[in-house]
């Protein structure tokens, strides 16, 4: 194993001290692993999480557009409710907290309980949503029904505007539902990763073998393929996404992902071919976001999202967001 | 070789047609794999290029407050002499064009050959500016003296700032050079990288053996050496750097350079050690910039660039920019 780290048991808590001496907007909580805004505005506080291994998700997206305050757990695995509790009461200023969940039992049973713990012990108004975007298989080994992949970034980034916009806690958890309603996606990998505390892959491909439909922490997808071009991967991925959802003559924001490991030379080729494969069958490509936004250590590979468009969704992807890992909006 | 590409032949031209669909502010010039800003402004035009493979580099530095025109060439080779005239003609609006050459062979010739055709055809005033900021090895493989990497994005950005403001080709040309005097880089590698048309790795790395001082073409560096841990490498990358020019009480920016597969979370954990490093050397960091800036393909590794700061040079770094590859300033 060749990683550029220190020691395999404490990545988690050095890659947040670094993230917060790359971004001095944000304030690192280290006993907590907790990530979140330095200056804070009274709004609906939206909070994120879970394991580590996706980043810059999720304490990469912390700052104005986007979350207020990020938990961490270890690697691909969810943070304690104690450490949720701590990002819930960074993020709160009265206005009520908005928690963004990826649909694995390990996140929602911890994410539930410090939600619980928290509207008895403090009062807070607090509002859960479950993101469950991916396609590939309808149980996975650590969710009952969809994972939650790279369309999170698309219901943080639309909360996240509709929050910053001084929406109540029902309108954010509102176009959050409708996000969530609205985007799919599925993703492959031509590689495995390697959990630092492991030292050896999660799972194996043979040299000219890809992964379809797999997970974000290696779980197993649809099938072991032989090596697809570009086209033909975006048209497995795309087609699965197509059956389940019709978007036919709707506006549509994407997403193409990398894994960690897939050059940017790629991103763009796989990009490209989405368009193409979009445009033959009359969707219309409105805005694309291309990069390592939900990442699998250095697993090589990528995932597509697609997010149906209406004025509002438009409107709110649109507003302008800084944070480290996404910038939008820029004038 | 697994790689998410349609032809090996053709991945420069799709890769740069990917990259005009994500990004609609610039055209892409098919004939002559030129990226160019959609909207001109009269300025002191930015030209830069060279091989592909390096991506975001270069077209994904075309935009406001960085280059107007990125030739690419075939991966790992320079472009025509013709590519980079076209290039000129689209960044040109009458004030003069700045060449920003990476210091390999083949740049250094197609760029000035270029030049000359231009100044005398077209009577168009051209500077142009070699980056050398690599203090691994004093020649290389594909060149004579040091080469270029990563701390060209420092060059791109200062000089792109002074542009936009409206700075006279002599002084652009003058905060440019003044920027190379003040950078340093040293990279490293972790695993090779493979060419697509040539399918099998440039060079090999040994289970456990990392490359230091490696160039972003493969080339060979100082010692293959066992695996260290980020604060080891840092230390290396550093040591060289602080051995070759004096920043102590100096404020600096830092760029960490993943070099294509490097996972998020490895970079963060290194910024995190540069930061150590430099303070507790007396050096005041002052604004970071982590991601994938030169690649090299696929290789796993990172590279380290320190600029020395003064008031003129920090003001121009925290101009705004708006391109794909770095957005600065957003407010």
């Amino acid at each position: 194993m060749k990683k550029l780290i220190n020691n395999p048991n404490s990545v988690v808590s050095e890659m947040l001290e670094g993230m917060a001496i790359i971004n001095p907007d944000v304030i690192y909580h280290k006993e907590y692993n907790v990530i979140s805004r330095k200056s804070k505005k009274e709004k609906v506080g939206l909070v994120s999480g879970g394991g580590s291994g996706h980043e810059p998700a999720h304490g990469g997206y912390v700052g104005e557009g986007m979350l207020d305050a990020a938990v961490a757990g270890n690697v691909f695995a969810s943070p304690s409710p104690e450490k949720i509790i701590k990002g819930i009461k960074e993020a709160n200023t009265g206005k009520g907290i908005l928690l963004i969940i990826k649909n694995y039992s390990g996140d929602i049973m911890n994410f539930e309980m410090a939600k619980e713990i928290t509207e008895a012990e403090d009062d807070i108004n607090i509002k859960s949503i479950i993101v469950k975007d991916d396609v590939a298989v309808p149980d996975s080994t650590y969710s009952t029904g969809r994972r939650g992949i790279a369309g999170t970034i698309f219901v943080h980034k639309i909360a996240g505007a509709k929050a910053e916009a001084g929406g109540t806690l029902e309108e954010v958890y509102s176009i959050a539902q409708k996000t969530v309603t609205n985007v799919r996606s599925m993703g492959m990998a031509m590689s495995s990763c390697i959990l630092p505390a492991v030292g050896k892959p999660g799972f194996s491909l043979q040299e000219n073998e890809v992964g379809i439909g797999i997970g974000i922490h290696g779980e197993p997808g649809i099938e072991k393929t032989n090596s697809k071009t570009a086209k033909e991967t975006v048209a497995i991925l795309c087609d699965k996404i197509l059956h389940d959802m019709e978007y036919t003559n709707n506006e549509v924001s994407i997403i193409v992902n990398g894994m960690g490991a897939t050059p940017a030379m790629e991103l763009y080729i796989v990009a490209k071919e989405v368009d193409a494969y979009l445009k033959d069958r009359n969707i219309i490509p409105y805005k694309y976001f291309v990069g390592n936004f939900m990442t699998s250590l250095e697993m090589a590979g990528c995932s597509i999202s697609l997010l149906k468009l209406d004025e509002e969704l438009k409107t709110l992807l649109d507003a302008p967001c800084n944070t480290m890992g996404l910038k939008v909006g820029y004038k």
